[in-house]
């Protein structure tokens, strides 16, 4: 079933999300082709950013400096970032029945943060709910790997960041933290292994994101 | 009475709060000037800011921007700074027994963002709660000024921030936001009228912390 333009539709909010060097940047264009297929425009942005505030912010993240990020500081610039991100850009849009496509959100901060650093989950949890109220993603596309993998892969792309210089131990948590949110939220969350050679990785997503947003002739 | 260098006295957290161009920065030069003559050594820090990265964060709160600043993202900005602070510097140099004496700390936030913005106040204290802890001032200067007259003094220093572009009505409300806190806590709070020429605003300064810090021969 083709959405066409004219037909009615109310904004639906999307995110892609995984550890380093997963894909997501790859799959996300590829995403956004396949709903343009099915004639829906989508609103495709990322972070930590997303505006120009945020991403000023999500520098401020992943750049190294002469004293240790504290691990509150990291999390309250996350929310910072997301919190203008919101407001600027995915609140209006989705409010305006926009579909928005976001590389990273909350998922991230418990995987990174919460998982990764070891911050409590509930204080992520209050963050989440003073920036957020009520919305959460409509769909997570989760690209799960081991992280030995997604690095080596991540590694071939420039000087590593902040984060990417975190020990493989950190990423093994990272993984972790995302393999439970999902398990907890099966309805939203599409976890697809992305240890798969690129096309098939893409049949998969093709295939399963489709049939969830009953864009599917598949029965 | 004289606290000399060999008695051991445990650090103590002083800070100095007041709308713009009170004359926060003046006297706040005089009061460590004034404590040294006590034998006390201040370590002497600011905020937003006081480390590498919180400053960072305050050129982002300070500075304009291409799109409004959301007023969570604002608050969510300060909190950051305010935790990287706290872990890098203020509570290091507690633990270690010095006094620290800050030009702005989280009555600021209540007045600024909370008075002046309209954020809920519970809001704030949540995440006073999360990044201080137990953490609170055992002292703070207010300077109090009509703003106009502040802005005025202000104003002829260099060109305005992001926060001294505000109209008046901001300002009155700071003021406010200001005066109920130190009503609050009458205890925690020197209130000065920072009207007043400089020689007789220091000489108040002088006369009343030495009193409450118990520092004064007078009874
Ligand atoms: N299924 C795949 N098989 C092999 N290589 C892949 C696959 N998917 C992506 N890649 C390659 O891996 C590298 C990282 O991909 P990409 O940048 O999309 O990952 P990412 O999840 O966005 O990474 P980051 O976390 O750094 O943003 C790229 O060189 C990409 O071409
Ligand atoms: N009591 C006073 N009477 C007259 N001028 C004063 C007095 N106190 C300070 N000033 C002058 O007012 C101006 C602002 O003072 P100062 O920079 O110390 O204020 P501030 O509270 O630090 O301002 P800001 O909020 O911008 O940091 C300076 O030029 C200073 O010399
Ligand atoms: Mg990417
Ligand atoms: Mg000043």
């Amino acid at each position: 079933m083709t959405v066409s333009n004219n037909t009615p539709v109310s904004g639906r909010f999307l995110t892609l999300e995984g550890g380093e060097g997963v894909g997501k940047s790859t799959n996300i264009q590829f995403i956004t082709q396949l709903l343009k297929k099915q004639g829906i425009d989508c609103l495709v942005t990322r972070e930590p950013g997303g505006t120009e505030l945020a991403e000023k912010i999500r520098e401020l993240l992943l750049s190294d400096h002469s004293e240790p990020v504290g691990e509150l500081t990291e999390l309250l610039l996350v929310f910072a970032a997301r919190a203008q991100h919101l407001q600027q850009k995915i609140k209006p849009a989705l409010a305006a029945g926009k579909w928005v496509l976001c590389d990273r959100f909350t998922d991230a901060t418990f995987a990174y943060q919460g998982a990764g650093r070891g911050l409590n989950r509930d204080v992520i949890a209050a963050l989440e709910a003073l920036v957020q109220g009520e919305l959460r993603p409509d769909l997570t596309v989760l690209l799960d790997i081991d992280p030995a993998i997604g690095l080596a892969r991540a590694g071939q792309c420039g000087t590593p960041d902040r984060f990417e210089k975190e020990k493989l131990t950190f990423f093994e948590r990272v993984r972790k933290g995302y393999q439970e949110r999902a398990d907890a939220e099966p309805g939203r969350f599409l976890v697809i292994d992305a240890s798969a050679p690129l096309s098939e990785v893409q049949e998969e997503i093709e295939r399963r994101l489709l049939l969830s947003l009953n864009l599917s002739d598949q029965p």
